[in-house]
């Protein structure tokens, strides 16, 4: 039993193959005989609860309700808002046949929910009184993808979708940045990734969206990864769905909505951003298990009592695993090093007898020595110490790799040699937006609120500049 | 404002009506454009949380991980067991096309999720180490319904599936015994419902099982209502998909397996057993709101600023909402009447002076005076009574409508004039199983454990009976 994990792939080595191994070695998924569907093993499905609950208080913080809508949308429906059916329309599934019969009318599994949420809001929206309407939905939904990646891109993958109806436009647009807002100080304080943040451009938007905003991360192959998007729609679904009530004056006024959402991507996020060549690397906030105890020497007398005192004492705040199998401690070191649980808590007789352990760090492969009689606090302390560890590396990181050009040499030069976010102007100029992506492949991925003037003229036509943009190939 | 909430269809004037009227105006579900499939309102959806968490809990302590498998499942994966696919096939949902290309294989949507456990079981189960494997995944699942009825019977549901594999017969026995006294426990302590509980005949087994188990709670209506199940498979699945392990004397051998599952349908069973002419009765352990605060006279001084201080008080330990809109606090009664709120807290101007309040209970109607200092632990007590009081009527009315018929004149005539549960001898052949169904639309509903010899004949053939069964019109 001392044989230790096949090694996997290295990063630097083979990047795609490294995300591939971390999944799979550290039993996040499985594939399935579904093509382009995945299984979410017990470690991967209980992150995704971990992300949910901490999601769902901010949401209900928020004033925000769950409900659950059907997971079938009946073709017409979905053709009630124009530029939504196009958008979405060529990558649905579609049932045609229930039991033995054709059904008259085909039905597709929800790709989103909008049209679902427009019909309901037409049904139970009255008056000024039954605004605002705040729901969410936790739900799995299907986009058919040709090809997919583990939590990347999938046929079916889980999410929430907010979806909210106001009175005024006022109050649609304070709601839609106030969720960019929540998601951005989630994936800080939750997932200890640092996000760019802003509006997307017209080309890129939502289909349906008046506008439609974006957090953004950067993984480590200097890619971005669109992680969550927020959409203000205006009254156009209102208008497409006759969602109207009587304000104060007892006038018919149509509603204005949002919609925003995350999904199973966000853990996608957290493995690329913080992982290494030993394994996966879980922040602290999302560990299902942030502390696992090794008993060293585990047979003899004392040491297995101890680790389960220390086992009890610690699951009252912490998430605590004791490994007791019969395996060999160093096989343990480095099955639980692959599943990135932040801190190793190893306890052996001379541990006992001087009255310590061992905490070892996943972050940054650090040992410390700590008394048995304050370990509580001081896990408490070094979880929170890693998880801005974590944070700050990963602040660095998109610091150091975010640049500025200012001509399309530059951008190109950059795209090539050290890839990363390119801050570089433009005109809002559709087609200077698609000669970027046709000449580089790199695409615009927000216009940050924090707009800087970096130079005067748009980086592809040189005409006037409006706008700051960040660019860069993206997942 | 003062007007007050429409009344609801009577009870005891047309069950079915009055049963749509509570889903409907307890706002509890809405229909969409979907046939056969609902919408679970923020306040239904807010029951099935309540539901999910507390029995999440008792999975999680006796060792289940929860997981997510895809929605889809390839035709040729369902057909590799011959009973699962004949019970199956008539009545799922048919995904043929992607996007705007025909699918080779067609898929269904799952309609239960067996198969794909078992394939997923076959690649990660290798030796007696890996087992047992306890999974349990919460999902929604499609069955092609002709008829249905929010909650009771609807095209897509939501549950809780739990798919476990083993090493021994007598292990996954134990498992399949233990989910059933899980839910037989769950529905006593926290729905208030009692349940009759044994084992399916032949007849009635799930697809592909050696064995079924099933609780079965009894409506005010008579019919009975299958309201969970819990299977052993044997090695049927396992020789079909091929799970085997080495065992420790490293010979191999099959697995043996289980699969579980409630659903939506148990907010069904609490809608009709506890519910009445006013609306919804929400037993306080799943109530959204145990506690809803109403102030009386709330413009006077003083009025909502001790409501608040009550609510902020309360919210420690107790589920409670403060109602400070300005409809008048009759409108409010009856609306959270409606809604089933276990407790009105009323508050005025004389109380305050008092220092009391005034406790409304949904379940008798009955008021009590309790003072401001011991608040918090009377409306503790009194949820606690309330769940005893809803649990101990719910069984009365069980036992009153548990009858035995020795012949089939007695067996038709209780059917006929007052029905309920019938227990009555049977020989096993499903011929006489069968003439039941035929002559009266009674189906088996299980064998319980504690068997009683109430005659020595069957009860259709005049053979020697070899089971005490109850029978019952079903749901």
């Amino acid at each position: 039993m001392s044989k230790k994990l096949d090694a996997i792939t290295s990063r630097s080595e083979d990047f795609a193959q490294w995300y591939t191994d971390v999944c799979k070695k550290s039993e996040l998924v499985d594939y399935s005989s579904v093509r382009g569907c995945m299984i979410f093993r017990p470690y991967g499905y209980a992150i995704w609860e971990l992300i949910q609950k901490q999601l769902d208080q901010r949401f209900k913080a928020t004033g925000h309700e769950n409900v659950y809508m059907p997971m079938f949308i009946p073709e017409s429906l979905l053709q009630k808002e124009a530029d939504h059916v196009e958008g979405f329309a060529p990558e649905v599934a579609w049932v045609t046949h229930g039991g033995h019969e054709k059904l008259e009318e085909r039905l597709l599994v929800r790709p989103t929910s909008e049209v679902l949420f427009c019909e309901h809001y037409s049904n139970i929206i009255q008056s000024h009184r039954d605004l605002p309407k705040l729901y969410n939905q936790w739900c799995s939904v299907v986009r058919w993808e040709k090809t997919t990646r583990p939590f990347l891109r999938s046929m079916e993958f889980l999410w929430q979708e907010g979806h909210t109806a106001h009175a005024t436009a006022e109050e649609a647009q304070e709601e839609t940045l106030r969720m960019l807002d929540t998601y951005v100080e989630f994936c800080k304080n939750v997932l200890a990734i640092p996000m760019v943040f802003g509006q997307k451009t017209e080309k890129e938007k939502f289909a349906g969206a008046k506008a439609t905003y974006t957090i953004e991360s950067l993984m480590p192959d200097g890619k971005a990864l669109q992680s969550g998007t927020t959409h203000n729609f205006g009254d156009g679904f209102a208008k497409a769905f006759d969602i109207q009530y009587t304000d104060k004056e007892n006038k018919l006024q149509y509603v204005h909505q949002t919609s925003w959402g995350v999904t199973t991507r966000l853990i996608g996020a957290v493995i690329m951003v913080h992982s290494d060549d030993n394994g996966l690397v879980v922040p602290p906030r999302i560990a299902p298990n942030q502390v696992v105890i090794i008993p060293v020497a585990q047979h003899k007398e004392g040491v297995l009592d101890k680790a389960n005192e220390l086992l009890e004492k610690l699951s009252k705040n912490i998430r605590v695993k004791l490994d007791q199998s019969d395996k060999s401690p160093g096989w343990k070191f480095s099955e639980h090093e692959m599943k990135g649980v932040p801190i190793r808590l190893e306890i052996g007789p001379k541990d006992i007898e001087n009255n310590q352990c061992v905490l070892a760090r996943r972050d940054t492969g650090e040992k410390i020595i700590v008394s048995l009689d304050n370990v509580e606090s001081e896990i408490e302390r070094l979880l929170d110490e890693i998880h801005h560890n974590l944070y700050e590396k990963a602040d660095k990181y998109l610091g150091e790799k975010t640049y500025i050009a200012t001509t399309m040499e530059e951008f190109s030069k950059i795209l090539e040699e050290t890839p990363g976010f390119i801050k570089a102007m433009w005109c809002e100029d559709e087609k200077c937006e698609l000669e970027i992506k046709e000449k580089t492949g790199a695409t615009s991925r927000c216009m940050p609120f924090a707009q800087e003037k970096i130079a005067d003229k748009c980086i592809v036509c040189g005409k006037d500049a409006t706008k700051m943009v960040y660019w860069g190939k993206a997942y």
